[in-house]
């Protein structure tokens, strides 16, 4: 017996659907030679991270071992799964392997960051491998929302790891290859150590539904429509575009694409042959010629955001193109958990302007891109593993899914960002806690989550921000009268007088009445002004603000 | 003919749901009685209104018309509705009319600011009615998720005007008075002038289910259950936490309420007299002493409210009392949209612990209080109003509602707030706009919303803070260098300096050769250090913060 080991280690996307970044391991303790699968981001949001541009995982360890990294794999073009590599790719520097499609968007973003995009390598799909130390790594095709996804085949010396991938067992997928039991079948024949597995959809009971079945509902509601048709789904979701694109044709609309993210994918998927046949698209100045019944806009930002086409039209004009009462715009999505009031917000715009708004109440324009529950099973049942690790979900996805897996006899763990997994066994066994976190890209620069940059942000939007002025001269006597700004407070309190007024008299009333000790002492003097500011705040509106307290001395 | 008019004017509530005020006039244009119907609150989010406790609608026009206000009606208990009673009270000064059990709620809400509790007073039920100037107002009893909510009978010279308050059509509401279809009938037999309608489930398609309808599912559950059961649910559905509570009662279950909110609505609604019989409840002292198996917590925090008890209670201990590993946690409620988040994160908290969640998922344990479309049609059937005003809605609910009304070929149109409407004739006629919006309680003081306050706080917390403090001598010229203080901003640049240094480096750069007319002129020197300041700033992080400028003269 050999004391090595093989491990998975999550830095991103488990315990949260976002921001996914796996690490796998083999070789003896310590020592394993590494490998890295996807690196996602996750999008901020106003409640926990305002202002921050982008969310990666805080990968300090991968850094820290990049000696022992041999290569990055991204299983397919999600941001959550590729956003991040132009950012952090810098601190790897390893190869970085992908199919075509998938690869040429990673490119862009490798480019967009300044890197050499010639680190992107395509790779053919399996059965082809790639070598990389102790493991072979094959991209078999599994049928997501996006074209080209990718479970990744891990041979290693310990046995055959499946890493999943997003996937739903769909076999009739519009765009992309089918999902193919057969094959599964076969990369399951000899023995699949463990599962590394999609959790998104294990609380969805019933069997997911194609990509094709949404085909005829959108057919018939387009060719319904009297006046302009504007759908919106995922850019990502090239075979819904193409849906949508063609039952705008059939129902003799010229289309149009709007947004970048909208036009990039289909030019992406064209380029790589993916996509071999799509309507011809007019550009928006086309569309402005075309009568409005004969028009179908194909647009981002189905989930509300706030530059994208789908919140620009709602606003108003975009491309020159314009919304009226009568057209239809048809939410061919589901609103993510979180952007609900983004969407209702664009849908109640609509209404404004007389829009009929379509979403997918029942089902019939939206299908989901992972799993189900009963398809989880499937899958676990096809590869039949020893051990089920369930990723790609919140703690609460991860349970249920090991949950599954265990009433089916197979060992199984919940394993959060930062647990090391010994998966060598018969079980998994917990080995280790890394540090994780989250990295914030904010403006350009990259900030811990933890660095306090962002929490003294959320304060001041809570409490508002008071700034004390003082000046002392040469002798630490305070020179005239303590100032204050305010910014994000009232400015009458409930005395009736001007807020800043009774903060400015307590404060320099403090300084009349300072003791010499004090006033030298920056530390102390900051402290106390501090405190008297917030309190004094606090007896006139209610609120304890944020302090900056400003000394000036003279005498420096 | 008179040239009086009836008059609808909403406040909020209309193009929103939330913070319901609505005004009904009656007399010569521009002279009428009014009365106001609901005076209730919306509650504050982190995107839009960080650190506002409360909000409230701007009720300036009907203070600037309260010679010509009536009294005040308020149809049901729920904080949408009554929860700004005691806060706006004062600028109006008029009776409170409510049925018994609103009353007492709103009598503590009363007390709370310091106001007389007589102002409020008890009303029995329809036909019973109040006169109030031109008007005379009937509570009618009809169905909603709390105790004695009641759509307003109110007779007016230009014909009887129905306001439907929230309701649904629940024939068997566990508490309470039923639907009761033949008064319904009976009150529009005369004739109905105008339905101003309830509009939260018009896109809801099949008619809505009974409160009694998931007592069986809700006692299957808990009956089930081997260790200890936590229930969540809005705690003035007073009928929900009695079928709660008797689904524990019949399992062998002791009561414990937890959750000050859940605990005065029993109160009340034991006192009022409407909850005759509830299982006898524990104390959470006593609850500890009991074994789990044998304990239900009924627990306020249905939507993730952080200080709730169910929040609480997933971070650790509350009031002695502890979840553990088995535990079953059921939401019988619905995530209001917007509040996902904050769900969600209880219920990943809840996973970690190992406690078992089980939501609303497919309608088995949670109930709507609204009419659903096929509901509303049928009021609008058994009514037969001229004229039906949809209201308690977003636009997109309002608008759909006047669709399905005109449909039926009733007169209709969508009236957001501050719209007000003549409701005397055959259609509703626009026949002015006033000016609304909504005033934040920020600490104790209410402020505007657009005051631009709250612009400040979400700015900074986008962006950050910068203070810059130059000091100038006696004349004019800098007294040492500019200095600056960060609040939430990276503290290292891409030029890998100290983003403060490059600041304070630039920005004494600039004093050092700013010619003497800008040293002396306090807005232009401002102007050009703020500019400065956000230059560098933008070219070090990329970010452009919010930037305050205090200038020291030593002169003054």
């Amino acid at each position: 017996m050999s004391s090595d080991r093989l491990i998975y280690l999550p830095l991103g996307g488990a315990g949260e659907i976002g921001m996914n970044a796996y690490v796998y391991g083999y070789g003896a303790p310590g020592k394993e030679r590494l490998i890295l699968v996807d690196l996602g981001v996750t999008f901020s949001d106003m409640d926990t991270s305002p202002g921050v541009d982008l969310i990666f995982p805080d990968i300090s360890w991968l850094e820290q071992n990049k000696d022992r990294l041999e290569a990055i794999f991204i299983t397919h073009g999600h941001e959550d799964h590729v956003g991040a590599v132009g950012h952090l790719w810098r601190r790897l520097g390893v190869p970085v392997y992908a199919r075509a499609f998938t690869a040429r968007l990673a490119r862009h973003k490798m480019a967009d960051r300044g890197n050499d995009e010639n680190e992107v390598i395509t790779v053919s799909p399996w059965p082809e491998v790639i070598k990389a130390g102790p493991f072979s790594v094959g991209f078999a095709p599994i049928s997501h929302s996006i074209p080209e996804s990718a479970g990744l085949v891990i041979d290693t010396p310990a046995g055959r790891v499946v890493h999943s991938g997003d996937f739903k067992l769909d076999e009739t997928p519009i765009v992309g290859e089918p999902f193919d039991p057969e094959m599964w079948a076969d990369i399951g024949k000899g023995g699949v150590q463990a599962l590394i597995c999609d959790s998104t959809n294990v609380f969805s009971a019933h069997p997911g539904r194609s990509e094709a079945s949404v085909g005829p509902a959108i057919e018939k509601l387009v060719s319904a429509a009297p006046n302009m048709v504007v759908a919106t789904t995922f850019a990502s979701n090239v075979a819904r575009v193409k849906t949508l694109a063609e039952a705008g044709e059939r129902a003799g609309r010229s289309i149009c694409l709007l947004g970048r993210a909208m036009r990039r994918m289909i030019e992406a998927a064209v380029e790589t042959g993916i996509l071999t046949s799509f309507p011809k698209v007019v550009s928006p100045e086309e569309a402005q010629a075309i009568p409005r019944e004969n028009l179908m806009l194909l647009v981002t930002g189905s989930q509300g955001e706030r530059r994208a086409a789908s919140a620009q039209l709602a606003r108003g004009k975009y491309n020159g193109l314009e919304l009226k009462s009568g057209d239809l715009f048809l939410f061919s999505s589901k609103t993510i958990p979180g952007n609900e009031r983004g969407v209702i917000r664009i849908m109640n715009q609509l209404s404004e302007i007389g829009v009929d708004v379509v979403d997918d109440d029942g089902g019939n324009y939206h299908v989901s891109g992972h799993a189900n529950r009963p398809d989880l099973e499937r899958l676990h049942d096809i590869l039949n593993p020893k051990i089920v690790v369930p990723n790609h979900g919140e703690h609460r996805h991860l349970r249920e899914h090991a949950k599954l897996a265990s009433a089916a006899g197979r060992a199984s763990v919940v394993a959060v960002n930062g647990t090391m997994v010994d998966i060598s066994g018969e079980a998994p066994t917990v080995v280790d806690y890394v540090e994780t976190g989250r990295t914030y890209l904010d403006g350009q620069v990259q900030i811990g989550a933890l660095d306090g940059i962002v929490r003294d942000r959320i304060r001041m939007a809570l409490n508002g921000h008071v700034v004390v002025t003082v000046v002392l001269d040469e002798d630490d006597e305070p020179l005239g009268d303590a100032w204050c700004e305010l910014k994000g407070l009232p400015e009458i309190g409930s005395s009736n007088a001007a807020l800043i007024e009774v903060l400015e008299e307590d404060l320099t009333q403090f300084l009349g009445r300072a003791k010499p000790k004090t006033l030298r002492d920056d530390d102390r003097l900051e402290e106390e002004l501090r405190r008297i500011a917030r309190n004094s705040c606090n007896s006139e509106i209610g609120k304890k603000p944020e302090v900056t307290v400003i000394v000036s001395r003279l005498s420096e």
